[in-house]
């Protein structure tokens, strides 16, 4: 069209984050068509262009990348041989196949962590006896049994108590890791931006407070000591730069008792841990992941306030959020983020973010504001 | 739908204004439908729902209507007749159709801002011939000419030299008033959102940098002494609470080299001005103005840094900006918003804004972002 053209963005999944993504595309002016397959998925009811078909479809992934100038992911549930097809043909997807698989297969991404010398929790093939026997010699039981590809939030992980229990988790089928149980003083994560040619935006370092494998609440800068910070800032990096990552890849990362850093897992894709960024942050992980996959000039993904917390709003019951909405909002300094889905009980419905200079007082008022959201008046 | 409703707000017009409220309401959770006459209209690209139509139109506002909880506006060229109606049928119409008629009528607008005992620019009907020999007996030639209805921009405003080119003005048809030429040391915008009850937020002060009758530049604070930001404020929540506004007001205000405030004019909807409340305040007018017409608790309208400055990025040829976008991301701060329209001279194409301590370091970065996409590299 002559005088006009957009950057065409096109995502797989049209979740929470492709949702969020869609507020930065409309900033940006850049078009994003979602793959989706229903029409109110979260980023299609926020009025994000749409291609109907499953992220697991190889004609669907194929007419999205038609469409679009560069295909990126709102998550890792994709067919990967397909989008391998795809990038041999040319089509730009960023973050590519290679990189993402490390979102993908657990055990792809041990190996890729050792490899660059990174530290991980120590870990075997489940199916591998002796390397099981090693482990738990090691290590001691319980550990912790990990489904090779497709958990999320929680889901595809079991703490097993001894061998029995072990046998009885691959007796369900498919591919597990087996890793010891690392003790744990806190959970950090690491949120930044990575263009083709390597340049970064890093934001600081997220806590995180997970629950039954969910992120339940978020503290940025985490309240931990500045080398705590600067270490798994390094190790961030290191992974984004050595696994050749493309956009905002989120870095998990375990704190142990006497302060070791451990690599937990890497979600390339806008992420969770990274939604205080929004109001907290001078460029939000929405804007720096359209930016980075487009090549664009990344933002400066520091803090705009001392303290931003962050707490998600997970379904308690059937009940009706968005009428509880004034409820929420009536919390002085209380940022809503709702996701346009139904209630159920544990679904994440939404989130909200209090900014401050003070750790407990914003998260005090963050949780006030969403339990408003998940409780009747 | 069991267990979810959306507050769904319809606005009538689907230019910047609904597109930036369509980037609110998604973080809301509010579902918003604009009415619009065409497919490539700015909210529309960024995926507001639509009802087809002309907002002269009554069956179009009908039809608005009857898809959502309460109607809202993006601009004031509404049938106002047509607007009356539903109100009296017991649609929600916020800001009312009496109060809207401000942003409507010059006329209405000065006698009202009279009656309130504001301080406004001397004026007279242009065909009350003693009315406008008195008002240039009192304030001298040249006199403003300004339509009395339909201008916007710049549009329907002429500087008139004496009684002939006013003549030639009348001639033209229509109705016109004229006022006094005010000398101006600054003109200033106070942006702010009121509930049906009275409750406002109201934001800080907004200097703007007017070039035939266009809004170029904003500095918010305004840099005036504190009196005169306390006299705007005052006469700009005097005026809102005087008229009954509902929703987002902007109140134009013309401040004289003696520092005397006059009111210019009013707009009841979300304004340029207000622009730089998106990075600039804790709540942004597009937020405000959801909360505000839904009669939910309004938020925080203060300011996350010392100075927001906004330059709006206005067409300077017929080429790519979105092309041009890279470049303007180059510059450090800048945060560059794009409406999703064609480039031509003169047309709003959309704005940068740049927060920092020091109010003229944030105009150069946000000057140097917006000409980066208004010429070719």
């Amino acid at each position: 069209m002559n005088g006009r053209t957009s950057a065409r963005v096109g995502m797989v999944g049209a979740g929470q984050l492709a949702r969020m993504t869609q507020r930065a595309a409309i900033d940006l002016g850049v078009a994003l068509t979602v793959l989706a397959e229903r029409d109110d998925d979260p980023a299609v009811a926020a009025g994000a262009a749409v291609e109907h078909g499953a992220a697991d479809d190889p004609d669907a992934l194929a007419r999205l990348a038609d469409r679009v100038d560069v295909v990126t992911f709102d998550h890792e549930l994709v067919d990967g041989p397909a989008l391998a097809r795809l990038a041999a043909r040319g089509v730009a997807v960023r973050p590519s196949p290679s990189a993402l698989a490390h979102a993908q297969d657990k055990l792809l991404a041990r190996e890729a962590f050792a490899r660059l010398g990174l530290p991980g929790p120590a870990h075997a093939v489940a199916t591998d006896e002796a390397g099981v026997a090693a482990l738990a010699a090691a290590h001691g039981w319980p550990l912790v049994a990990k489904a090779r590809r497709g958990g999320y939030d929680g889901r595809g992980v079991v703490v097993v108590a001894d061998a029995d229990e072990l046998a009885a988790v691959l007796a369900r089928g498919g591919e597990w890791i087996v890793e010891q149980r690392v003790p744990l003083a806190v959970e950090l994560a690491v949120v930044l931006a990575r263009r083709p040619g390597g340049a970064m935006a890093v934001h600081p370092v997220v806590e995180t407070v997970q629950r039954d494998g969910i992120c339940h609440e978020l503290v940025m800068p985490a309240r931990v000591p500045a080398a705590t910070a600067a270490r798994a800032v390094a190790v961030a990096t290191e992974l984004a730069t050595g696994i050749d990552a493309v956009g905002v890849c989120a870095v998990e990362l375990f704190v142990t008792p006497t302060g070791d850093v451990l690599v937990n897992e890497i979600a390339l894709r806008p992420h969770n841990s990274g939604h205080a960024t929004i109001e907290g942050a001078v460029t939000s992980q929405f804007h720096n992941h359209l930016r980075a996959v487009l090549d664009w000039p990344l933002g400066d993904p520091s803090m705009r306030a001392l303290v931003a917390a962050t707490v998600n709003v997970l379904g308690a019951d059937d009940g009706d959020v968005a009428a509880r909405v004034p409820t929420a909002l009536a919390v002085p300094g209380a940022h809503v983020h709702l996701y346009g889905k139904t209630s159920r009980p544990g679904r994440k419905l939404g989130h909200v973010t209090v900014l401050g200079d003070d750790a407990d007082a914003a998260l005090t008022a963050a949780r006030r504001a969403a339990r408003a959201l998940t409780r009747p008046a």
